[in-house]
This record gives structure tokens, C-alpha cells and sequence, in this order.
């Protein structure tokens, strides 16, 4: 079953607002989530509600945050983000942030006291259709990662994103965790009773494994980018602590490693950090603009190692499926559909994403794309 | 054999003298370049002096090259290399950018018509040991390197570094190429007739290769961090092409896709970037300092996987390595010993790098670390 980007959008609108989250904000929040399912990014879409709404009965997550700017300068912005939904705190700082680079040519926006904000990717693909370079990056909740060499999980999947305005019609986009894959890939693995290959993941001694329970069931960690010592790991580790500098002791949330969180014991005080650059400070109008078209275009056109699958610039796959799932809709799986009804039912709100449905008129009209508001 | 640093730093200050440096510059170029022989970067320090002999002789770098400022806001500054040392364009960029940061709190730099210029974790440390948090990338000349699925070489080693001041001795320090591995150890690998690990390189048709000859002789490629397409190399190759954007797009330098060098026929023209954050704009003193040590000593501490080989943090080796040479002084093997002589001569320059000269003296007293200037 799919939904149209519409109705999918105004599902999790309904949700929030029956939470208690002020209209402006459920509106800003179900945007973000619906971009992450609209490009595929389906880890932090929709399905995060779930997880939302255990974190808002356990207490852990407030609806009415009070978000607020604690300092800023014409090139930089602090936002307490009160506990509340990282997705307003951090629109809150992004925007700031774009608007300072328009003026001052740089801006850098950090957010702490926060909680998940979404795929990390919309926020640098605003960046990106203003016109400016974006840098993204956010502190984890969940320890899950050894260092290179340990045997210990002390990090977590630590996203790092860059993105570049393009005289293409969309922008590059780079949006990664800095681990070699996403846990689910691992659990997928583990589903599937297939060995997982050399470099995903290490036994709770840290030694390379290739059993995905080792790391699901019987305490193991996964790896940083690079995968093994071989591999470089040591790479990933350092984009991990590169992420949690700027993230966590820039903005001062609470480190990945102070898992009792002494600064803050309710709620999961992570942190985000975000920096804009406009090309104009070196660049004449348009020239950057049509040089990082021409060096995606030049990578696009190389020769492929298998015949008939081109090689892709990172963000392509993502237009690619956003185009798609504007045409065709939002799937949603069997599994997760459940899960959903019974949040929807608990929030006593009316259920929209079933096949058949007409209330996509009554939702309003589809943008065009999801970065119109 | 090996020499003090005082000795090794003054050795490449006179070939550069020779070549026609102006004092300034070579002093400059010989520390940067000191740097990371001291720090155990042999790849980037005087061993590059064979290279860029033969390519002053080629007429292809400038030594007494017009570095300029061409554009310059209170957070940014571009400047061109006119085809000389990278070393002197990019510390020039550095230090204002450093400047710069220091009273407006963030500020970004620009190089382009630059050439090699050393290791790129000379100056992040410059940044961090100044109180900022530094970025900085460069574009590279050669080409060796195919995107995830390509069968074709379109990128370089493209390294990107990051630092942090912080509350230990040392910063935290992380410079890294965006490949598996640098291309020495695929040489290494031939040299010895040992097969390379999976994800080192591709052969000529872009599948993944254990055999060092398929990189190095039969026109295969190395392969961006991460390796092969299970290995996530798609993040390596997105990280080499945030590399290149911010080095060459937002620079105006040829791009590396350009190989021709049509923008510029003569000279390298590559372009570095380089960024400064003061953590003042969001932390009070000390506060950030504090947290960096807090998080690098948490790392530290994890439980090793090898017992007795304790988890380490970006920047640690480096640090070790620097404490013993500026000690024992800094080795050179006899290969490149042989080659350097023949610079040296080539120069008509004294050679000092000698066992038991007594020139340390002569060269002044060693300085307690490679960046008091």
C-alpha cells in the first residue's frame, strides 16, 4: 500500500499535533520525515514515530519545547533545543544559519539539549537550494560503534552530510553515517541467516566477524568506515569523533561518552552542528554553480564497471526515488502499517494512509517538490 | 642514518634558497615540510623534494612565484598561487583565515593556481594549536582513483583533515587521503609479492582485485574508503567529492575531471580550502577544550581488543612519533638518501644530513616544537 506524498506528509501532522505540538511546528516536523521517506531514506521517516512516541509516554521527549536562541553573532547561532523534537530545534538553527551565510558569506549553527532530528539530509539540501554549501552533522543517542582497535562500543553511527548548490537540476548531496553500514543492514543479515561480509561488524572481544549475531545478540560492535585495520577503520573512527566534536563539545551536549548523561538525566541532550558557505565569497555568479555540474557530469560519465549500471554522484539515487514516490506515492509495508495504526489509534486520530482513500484532495494539493513551504 | 630536526629543516631551506626561494618562503616551505617528516608523514616531507626538482626543472612550479590576495571579506580570503610552492600560497591563506576566525569567530580560505603543498596536518595544527577548530582539503594532480562502480580512474587521493584544540597537550588531529589506502602500501604489497586485502584495489574493468600488479602495472585503480560496494565505498568517493568541491569548485581551480588542464596549460593549478572556528562562539573558555580531552580520554580508555595495544585517537601516533624524532633526530633511509644527494648537488649545496655533523649547532638551537615560528 501507498499513500501520496500528501497524505503521508499530513498523517504524521495529525499525529504531532494530537501529541501537543503547536500547528507550526507539527507542520515543520512532518516535513522533514515525509523528505526522508519521499527520497528513500525510509531508516528516519515515518517509521521514527514509532520510536517518538515511546520516547514521548517514557517522558523522554517534550511536544511543547520551549526552543530558544541562546547566543548568536552575525555568523553563528546557539539554540537550546529544551528536550523537545530535534527537527524544530535544528530547522530552527539551519534557517538562522542560511539566512547569516546570505549576508555575512558563512554562518555556523549548533543546537544542544536536543533529541533525533530527521534525516540530516533535508536540512543540507535547504542549504543546497539557497544556494549554499551545507555541512551537517549530529551526535547519537545509541552506542553501538567499536573504536579501531577496541573492543568496546564507545560511539555511535555519527552522521556527517555535505551538500553543493549544481547547475543541475538538483544538488550533490552527501549524506552518511560514518560507520561501513546501518545496523539494519546487519539485522537484515541476521533475518536472512546469511554471514555478513568481512568488515561489518566485530565480536565482543573486536575481532572481525562475519556472523551478524555476533553483533545483534552476543555483545559485538559495529565498524566504523574502513571496516577493518586493514581497511582503514581508523578513517571512520576519525569522521566519528569529527561528527561528536563538532556536534557535542562545540555545542555542549552531553559526549556519546557519558552515557548516564550527568549533564542532562532526562531526556537525551545529543547535539547537532551546521555550517553554510555561500561560493560567492570566491566565485562569480553561477561559476561554482556550473563547475560542480561539470565534475558530477565527468563522474557520471565514466566508464562503468558492469554494463547498463552507470555510475551515480551521491544524491542521485535519492531524486531518482523522490521523483518516483512523487508520481507513485509513499509505500508503506504490512509490518510497519500495524505498527503505525496503533500510534494513530492511540493518538485518537483519523487513519489516512490506506490505499483507495480520497483524502488526498482534502489534504490539499501535492508540491510540487518537498522543499516548498 | 638519521639528522636533528634543527639539521633536516635547515638542509631543505638551502635547496630552496638555491632554487631561488626568497628567505621567507623557504623557511616556511622547509618547516611545513620538516613538519611531517617529524610527525612520521614521510610520504609529504623531504622525499617530495625529488619531485618538485623535476618539476621546477620541467618549468612546471615557480619559486619566486607572486602569491596574491584576490578577494578578502572579514571571514574569508582567496588567494592565488601564481603556479609557485603550495606551501607558501596555502600558509598565507591559513594564517589570515586563522586571523581572521580569531575576530570574527569562523572564517574560510581559498587557493587556487596552487601546487603540493606538504601535509595537510600542518596546518589544521596551526589552527587547533591557536584555539580553533580547522578544516582543510586539497585537489590533487594525479589521477588514480575510480568512483564506486567505474572502471575508470576520475579522482585522487583527495585528503581531508580535522582538528581540535583541546585541554591535553596535543590536539586532536585526524589527515586522512578519502582512499582505502595510500598508494605506497599497494607498492609495498608488489614489492614483496604479497597479495593486497580485498578492497585495497580494482584491476582495469573496476572488479574488486587482490593483486598489487592489477593497480600498479595493469591499469586498474585504488578505491575510495570503504573499499568495495559491501564495504559502503560510496561514502569514501563522496567524501573525495566534498574533497574537490570545496578544493577546486569554490576555489576556481581545474577541476580534476579537467586533466587536460584547460583553464590553465601550464602548472598544476590545483586549489585548497581551509576553514577556522573559534569554539568561543558557543562554549566559554576552556569549556570545549575540556570536553575534546574529556571525549579523546574516553577513547583512549576503551577496552583494546589486543591486550596491551591500547585504543588510540586521531593525531596520537603522530604525537608519539614527533616526541622521539625531535629526540633522536629524523632517519632516512639510503635510497632516498642517494637521491637527495644528488638534489643537493644538482643545487651546489652543502650537504648536511650526515651522521656525526656536528651542524645541528651551526643550524641554531632545535625548537621545542615544530610550530613555534
Amino acid at each position: 500500500m501507498s499513500a501520496p506524498y500528501s497524505v503521508h506528509r499530513r498523517q504524521m501532522e495529525l499525529i504531532l499535533l494530537a501529541w501537543g505540538m503547536p500547528q507550526q511546528h507539527a507542520e515543520r516536523t512532518a516535513e522533514v520525515l515525509s523528505w526522508a521517506d519521499l527520497h528513500g531514506v525510509e531508516s528516519h521517516g515515518v517509521s521514527m514515530l514509532i520510536e517518538y512516541d515511546m520516547r514521548f509516554r517514557a517522558g523522554r521527549l517534550k511536544m511543547n519545547a520551549d526552543y530558544k536562541v541562546v547566543r548568536e553573532t552575525p555568523v553563528s547561532i546557539l539554540v537550546d533545543g529544551d528536550g523537545g523534537m530535534g527537527h524544530v530545534a535544528y530547522a530552527m538553527a539551519v534557517d538562522a544559519a542560511i539566512a547569516k551565510a546570505k549576508q555575512s558569506g558563512i554562518a555556523v549553527a549548533a543546537v544542544r539539549n536536543s533529541s533525533h532530528f530527521g534525516a540530516v539530509g533535508y536540512f543540507t539540501d535547504l542549504a543546497a537550494r539557497a544556494g549554499l554549501i551545507g555541512m551537517g552533522a549530529t551526535s547519537a543517542a545509541g552506542i553501538r560503534v567499536a573504536p579501531t582497535g577496541g573492543a568496546e562500543a564507545k560511539l555511535g553511527t555519527d552522521p556527517w552530510s555535505f551538500s553543493a548548490p549544481s547547475a543541475d537540476e538538483d544538488p550533490f548531496l552527501l549524506d552518511m553515517a560514518t560507520t561501513t553500514v546501518a545496523y539494519g543492514k546487519i539485522r537484515n543479515k541476521m533475518n536472512e541467516s546469511q554471514p555478513m561480509p568481512v568488515g561489518w561488524g566485530y565480536d565482543s572481544q573486536g575481532q572481525v566477524s562475519t556472523d551478524p549475531l555476533d553483533v545483534t545478540r552476543r555483545g559485538g560492535f559495529m565498524s566504523p568506515l574502513g571496516g577493518t585495520l586493514e581497511g582503514s577503520s581508523y578513517k571512520g573512527y576519525g569522521l566519528s569523533m569529527m561528527v561528536n566534536i563538532l556536534s557535542s563539545c562545540l555545542t555542549g551536549a552531553t559526549l556519546i561518552t557519558d552515557p548516564q548523561h550527568t549533564k542532562k538525566p532526562k531526556g537525551f541532550d545529543i547535539g547537532h552542528f551546521f555550517l553554510a558557505i555561500d561560493p560567492k565569497l570566491f566565485r562569480g555568479e553561477g561559476e561554482f554553480e556550473a563547475d560542480v555540474a561539470a565534475l558530477c557530469g565527468a563522474l557520471r560519465g565514466t566508464k562503468p564497471a558492469v554494463e547498463g549500471e552507470p555510475v551515480m554522484v551521491a544524491g542521485d539515487p535519492q531524486w531518482k526515488m523522490a521523483e518516483k514516490r512523487m508520481r507513485d506515492g509513499i509505500p508503506i509495508g504490512p509490518g510497519l502499517r500495524a505498527k503505525l495504526l496503533a500510534v494513530t489509534e492511540a493518538a485518537s486520530v483519523e487513519w489516512l494512509l490506506d490505499d483507495g482513500s480520497n483524502r488526498a484532495e482534502s489534504a490539499g494539493p501535492a508540491p510540487k517538490t518537498a522543499n516548498q513551504r
